[in-house]
């Protein structure tokens, strides 16, 4: 992945490799319990954007990392978020039928199944990150444990959906809003980069900046989200449009207005440019992120 | 935990320690997002029997390891077993209203609530397990985090689950209903027993004797369980008796009667006993364990 691609070619890059990290490391579908690991595929390759993988690579390089060192930790935190999708479309959660066009996990398959598919994703990540010591010390993978686990637990995104559930139908204000993102997707994406940075072998000047860059990015993805669940239309999302307003959900468009939201996306992006001024080129796949995740139309 | 107490004053350190250590490692429920903790720690602090964590202790004492090295993995695989209950017991699962004779978490709260309960308590877990390293070598803790996480995955709980699922209402064999319990209890049992040992610096060939042991008490606890559930009255078991009969799933008294399956427990309680020959009185607590395994009522 040469530094001077541009980003679609450089994410296209990232996507066959954590796909073909990622049919590696899951249980073939030979293997017993069959149908579960049909089911964990089957909740894995469904058309993701891979974002958080694309992060991790691209905060790799920023540090001047081996692509091959990134596999694993790219595999882990889709996994993680799967895993997420999977249980936050159960019908005690959000009750979602589809996703990006597909029926949901429970749907094509049962919700006992969906529940466990959810788990084993979960467990599959934090497995992988162990088997990484050909790569790096032992010292790094389980830095890389307690960043994902962390970030996933009650302090990080399951913490930050129970803020969810607790918020709809009730007035959020901007901070509250913001701190239930900053759990929910922000602390996945903010590991992301941090795990690509240390499997990268990056400085504690550089995890510290790419932190900074991160947290204005998740932010940014969610106001962006929101903003794209108003004005986007069913078939462009592969969701229900409006499902969040329709449900009484706070969302960044409700508290600031349209084009309140929108300014919030930009200064945002100008927040995470800013944390990387000290960076040369080979940081520029992470400054191309940045601004498509404010620009994008899904 | 003098090596020549008696089970019932070594389960009672035991218990008591872990309780402790998990007292400490749970968030508080002053902390945000507070009903989330709150549910987390009812979830765990449940009356439970602490079976995992004494198997923990008791194997780290055999291998003449120190407690304070062994408080972390205990609490690490009684958060796994909490959140397995937690997701088992959800209406799409086995759909229990009682656990232990207090409500289930998902009727004390709610289904979303218990589903996010047991996702934070598996990654907290996990995230224990880093923070060991004041007491362990890196490559140690890692070691015991590529065991847990196997131990719970789809190749261990997660997919004994799964082809619980599968087999209800079904005609399993007794080879195929002993792969079911390898994986859905007995996977964390063996897991417990060798963090336990590893935490303690123990051999291989330690950890391949302990590992027969784990795997004999493992199905002799599953075969019990099933005796119990046909001879025992609800109060005893603090959980719907006769469940499993009634449901169709299929137990060990079914395909060998109640005799028989007394005899299979037997059986495999001496197995367990001669994994530890060459073992001094350092293990007579988990040989005390095997027997009280087999001789529980409840």
């Amino acid at each position: 992945m040469p530094t001077n691609a541009t980003f679609s070619e450089f994410s296209k890059a990232c996507v066959s490799r954590v796909e073909q990290a990622l049919e590696q490391q899951l249980p073939g579908t030979s293997i017993e319990p069959a149908r579960l690991h049909e089911a964990m595929r089957y909740a894995t390759f469904n058309g993701g954007k891979r974002v958080r993988p694309i992060l991790v690579y691209a905060s790799g390089q920023a540090c001047r990392g081996a692509p091959e060192a990134l596999d694993i930790p790219a595999c882990a935190v889709e996994l993680i978020h799967s895993y997420s999708l999977v249980h936050d479309d159960l019908p005690a959660m959000d009750d979602d039928d589809l996703r990006r066009g597909k029926p949901t996990c429970h749907r094509a398959y049962d919700e006992a199944t969906a529940i466990l598919v959810g788990d084993a994703l979960q467990s599959l990540a934090f497995r992988l990150l162990t088997h990484h010591q050909d790569q790096l010390p032992a010292d790094t993978c389980l830095q890389m444990v307690r960043l994902l686990a962390t970030a996933s637990g009650s302090r990080g995104m399951a913490g930050g959906q129970a803020m969810d559930i607790d918020a709809v139908a009730r007035e959020l204000t901007l901070p509250e809003l913001e701190i239930m993102h900053i759990h929910k997707t922000g602390a996945l994406i903010r590991a992301s980069v941090q795990m690509g940075a240390m499997a990268a072998g990056a400085t504690e000047q550089q995890l510290l900046l790419l932190g900074h860059y991160a947290t204005a990015v998740g932010l940014a993805f969610q106001v962006q989200d929101d903003i794209l669940d108003i004005t986007s239309d069913t078939d462009t999302l592969g969701k229900t449009q409006g499902k969040d307003a329709a449900a009484n959900k706070p969302t960044y468009p409700g508290l600031l207005g349209l084009d309140g939201a929108r300014q919030k996306a930009q200064e945002l992006l100008d927040e995470a440019l800013n944390a990387l001024v000290d960076f040369g080129a080979e940081a520029d796949q992470l400054r191309h992120l940045a601004r498509y995740v404010v620009q994008r139309a899904h």
